[in-house]
This record gives structure tokens, sequence and C-alpha cells, in this order.
């Protein structure tokens, strides 16, 4: 499979942006550690997500192109997808819950797709979606539980390892499963030495969950500000996360905050809740074991930075107040 | 001189760090142009300064280091020259005023100098300053009206020019003066055919109405939000900007504001007031002719990212009141 992510990087690699890796002397202090930041908000859309959607879509035939394809997400694959459906002239349809990000929402419309409205539960996405589908014949690029997508996510990585050699860990965060999936396949095939670790916030923990019982468990009411990290496990994220990730971390809602202040005020980047979901999983290790991590090398994927800025003011003034000595 | 700037170079590049270039292809596309960002807010102490601070104390003996130096600044010269000391093992002391910005009294303090509060005004740092100099012997490391400060300065612009060529325009912030007279060196020097062009606020317009009426005004109780950029030019500074800078742009308060915000959503960087001021000369520079861009290629020193999230908030609230259609 790992030859699948090289072909993806030969396919996407005039598309998409070579991200810069980011390192934080302070943070590396902190932690005694060497960290190695892979700054997926600074790609085409602000996230990791056209690296998938391009892949996709270059493999499709003009006949598809033309009739259209669709793609339901909550944000950043919906803008990927209309990035590069527009780029390469494939009429595109996006199904988009009504709570998605208004900054999400805005940029799918200026890459030019057509939004298509829909409940805020995964089951009412899948109707919508089902229901264009039939009547429309359009083709369906899922965001994590579809191959090419896979292949494409996982190109970060292994654009991370052919830059900083001798990694220890690589860590990323957990969602539908399909940047964890990519990521695992690039280095189980070019670093094998290189441990994966997933990160999820606590309070959407399917994958954590599923993992420790066998078991494919959905994702019902998350309550994360990671917005990115809401959905389930995939058929085919599940098999991989299960033979490749070494281990699955949860955060807390808090954790993520700080995270997301650090990264800001310290390395000076935007970045979105689930993007700081990593970093959060090194805190929450280093917090359980301060040894484990003294003198590793290690990647992050920093996944997207996608944020409503007023949002991002709510969410930290919520962390000023978690953080206050009376609470 | 421009040697000097690669002296200074070769002596600090071990101390700093080569900050990354970053483009953005939706603002390219607004612009008509080619913009290339020279990201000090990558820097270490998140700006410029270290630059100057490093090429200053690495050039000093033993003697003058256990002494101690001083410097005086509201905020990054203080950051970078209490790095820089701590680094070199330099006996440093601070003269800050007091409405300096909390974040960056904190980091100066974190990096060991020992911080002297003083008054607000330009008259009352001079003071301070000049009574501990009699008192403790120490030796002065000005932030801008001293060469090596300036060659150090100016290595920023050696790095863009060294990796992005044919250059046709380059912008830095006008504060003190020293960065746009380091760059304009290193502009002269290495690059001859590109265009240097200084940018302020129009409310700390000393260094515009200086070379208007070529007569060094201080700047009186300059109201910006750039905070770097409220110091008057110095003798030194305003020799070589006279000589060397092809035009000075003014900006208002709202373009500065529009222009960080700018920066944070679609480009994705945390950035202080004074480094969103260039940029905010492009939005003016398109306003006034909206061709005399057109196809160029322009460098754009990013000065710092130094700003307390509290303060960033107000600031992005204020430019919403006041882009709203009621005022």
């Amino acid at each position: 499979m790992a030859e699948e992510i090289k072909l993806a990087y030969e396919r996407i690699k005039n598309y998409v942006n070579k991200t810069p890796i980011m390192t934080s002397r302070t943070l590396n202090r902190m932690i005694g550690a060497k960290l190695f930041f892979k700054c997926e908000n600074f790609q085409r859309g602000g996230a990791f997500k056209c690296r998938g959607a391009f892949n996709s879509l270059l493999q499709l035939d003009s006949e598809i192109k033309e009739r259209g394809i669709i793609a339901h997400s909550s944000g950043n694959h919906a803008q990927a997808v209309a990035l590069a459906s527009r780029e390469l002239g494939c009429k595109a349809t996006i199904v988009m819950p009504k709570n998605a990000p208004q900054i999400k929402k805005g940029a799918t419309r200026e890459y030019g797709a057509t939004i298509v409205e829909c409940g805020n539960n995964p089951a009412d996405r899948q109707e919508m979606t089902d229901s264009l589908i039939e009547q429309n014949g359009f083709f369906l690029i899922h965001p994590y539980n579809y191959l090419p997508t896979i292949y494409g996510a996982g190109t970060a990585a292994y654009e991370l390892i052919n830059e900083i050699d001798n990694l220890d860990i690589v860590l990323a965060p957990i969602g539908g499963g399909g940047l964890i999936s990519g990521t695992s396949i690039a280095i189980k095939g070019f670093s094998p030495k290189t441990k994966v670790i997933g990160v999820e916030p606590k309070n959407a923990d399917d994958a954590f969950r599923s993992v420790t019982d066998n078991k494919l468990y959905p994702s019902i009411n998350p309550n994360t500000i990671a917005d990115g990290l809401r959905t389930s496990l995939g058929e085919i994220t599940f098999k991989i996360i299960k033979s490749n990730v070494t281990e699955i971390i949860t955060v807390s809602e808090l954790q993520i905050l700080k995270s997301m202040r650090f990264i800001w005020e310290r390395m000076k980047l935007v970045v979105e809740p689930s993007g700081a979901v990593p970093l959060a999983g090194i805190f929450e290790m280093r917090k359980d074991d301060s040894d484990y991590l003294e003198g590793k090398r290690i990647g992050i994927i920093l996944s997207g930075g996608n944020i409503d800025i007023t949002d991002f003011f709510t969410l930290l003034e919520k962390e000023i107040k978690m953080n206050s000595p009376n609470n």
C-alpha cells in the first residue's frame, strides 16, 4: 500500500503546497525532545484535505467529472473538494450540515461549488447525499473511508519523513481516520521503525473505544471543540488503524485549548482545534511519564488552520475561564 | 556598507533562525502580483530584532559583557537583547516603559534580564538609561540608531534576496528606521534594481514628514496600534533612508487592522500590528493605482508576531466596529 502513497505524491505534487516543517526551541526545551510540525494549516484550502481531494479527482475520467462529483463534509473536505473541482474542471456539489463553521461554508462557496444544507447528524447527511446521488448520478468523494482520499492524506507524512529522518514517533489526530490511516501507511512503508500514535478528544473517543473492544463504535453526539474530529471511523480506516497504529491517546477539551493557545502565542501559527490535538497528546504523554519523550524525535501532523476569528476568541475566553484558580 | 551586512550574516547565522518565506495564492491573485513574505514572526524572540542584538553583542569584548549592557525598548528589542545576552553570557539591563505590552515584558524577564521601568515618553526613557549608564558603566545597545543593530536587521532582506531573485520592490515598516535602513543597504548592495519602499502609520508619520521636508522631526504622541513603530527616526537612520529609500507610504489604522486580519485568516500567521503595516501599504498602493503592482515581484519584511492574545482580540473588535456600514 505504501507504493500508492508515493504514486499519490507524484500525482498531486504540482497541485498542492509542499508545506513547511516548523520547530519551536521553547517547546523542544520544555519537552526535552525534538518536535517537527508538518504545517498543513499552510496547505491550499487551509488543511491537509486537498491532498486527498486532488488525488481522488485526478483519477476520474472526463465523463464522471462532467456529470459531477459530490462530497459531504462539515468543513475542510468540502473546501478541498470544491477547490480541486474548480481547478480540474469538475462540477461539484457539497452537502454541509447547518452548523458547519461559516468560514468553511464561505470558502466552499467561493470556490464555485453548489452547497446543499442538511441536518446536523450523520444520518441526515447520509440521506441527503444518497438522494442527490440517486437523482443526479454524482460520483461520491468520501472524506475518509475511500482509498484515494486516504493515500492523498498520507502524502503529508511522506513529505515529512523525506525531509526529517530518524523520527521515533509521528502523531496525527483521529476523526474519521483518513489522515491517521494515510499517515500510518506512509510510515509503515518508508520509515518502519517510527511509531504512529493517534490522538483524539476524550469527548469523541470512538476510535479509542473501537480499537480497545475490537468493534466499530459510532461517534454519538460528540461534544468537542475539535469540529474536524466529530465523525466516526469507517470500515476501511478502522481496519488500517488496527493494523498500523501503535497507540491511541485521548485528550481533554482544556488540553486542546491550551495547546491551541501555545501554538498561537509561542509558534505564531493559526491552528484550528483539531490541529492542536496532537500537541495536546504530547502534553498528556509527558504528564503520564515525564521520561518517555526524553531525547525523542517526534513528527506532528498539524492538520489545519480553518477557524472563524470570533470562534477562536470565544474558545480562548473559555480556556481562560476553565484555567482560573476558582474553577 | 553592503559588505557589512554579509559579515553580519556570517557572524549571526548560527544564532538566529533562517526564517521561512511564505506566499499566498489568494493574495497574489487579488493583487495580480507575486508577494514573498519574509516571516520574521518565526524568528527567535518572535521578531527580526535578535538579528541586530546578536550582531551587536558578538562584537563586544568580554570586559564589556561582564560589566553589562543596557537597552531601552518598548518590546521586541528588549526581548532580543535579553535573549542574545543569555546566550552569549552577558549581563543585561533593559529599560522599558510602563505601558509596554505584558507579553513582551514577560518574555524579557524570562530570558533573565533585569527590567527597569520608566515613564512612557521618550524623554523618560532616555533619562533613565543615561542615569543607569552613568552609575554602572553599562554599554548601550541602541535599538536602531546604531550600525551593528542596523546591519543585523538587514540580514533578513539579505536572506530574502538570496532565496528569491528579481524582486521589483521590497517593503518594510518604519519605526526608528533600523529595519528599513538595514534592508535598504542590503538591497542597494546586492539587488540594486529593486526599489525599497517604507511604510508607516499615518498616525506616526515622522519619517514621511522628515524626508519630505528634509528635516528630522520627532514622533510626537504617536497614536497608532503599531506599537513597534511609535519611535522617532535617529540621525543615522534618517541619513540612510534619505539616500536609499525610493518612497514612503502612510497607512490608516483601519488598513493596518484589515491587513492583520487578512494575514491571520488567509495566511494562518500570527502577526503584530507593526508587521502588518507593509501589506497595508500594498493595499494602499493598489487603491491609488490599480495597475502599478501588476505583474511585479514584491518582497515584504513581516517584522514580528509578538502580541498579547487579548490585545489582538480587542483590536479586531475595533476593526469590526470601524468596518460596520453605520460607521
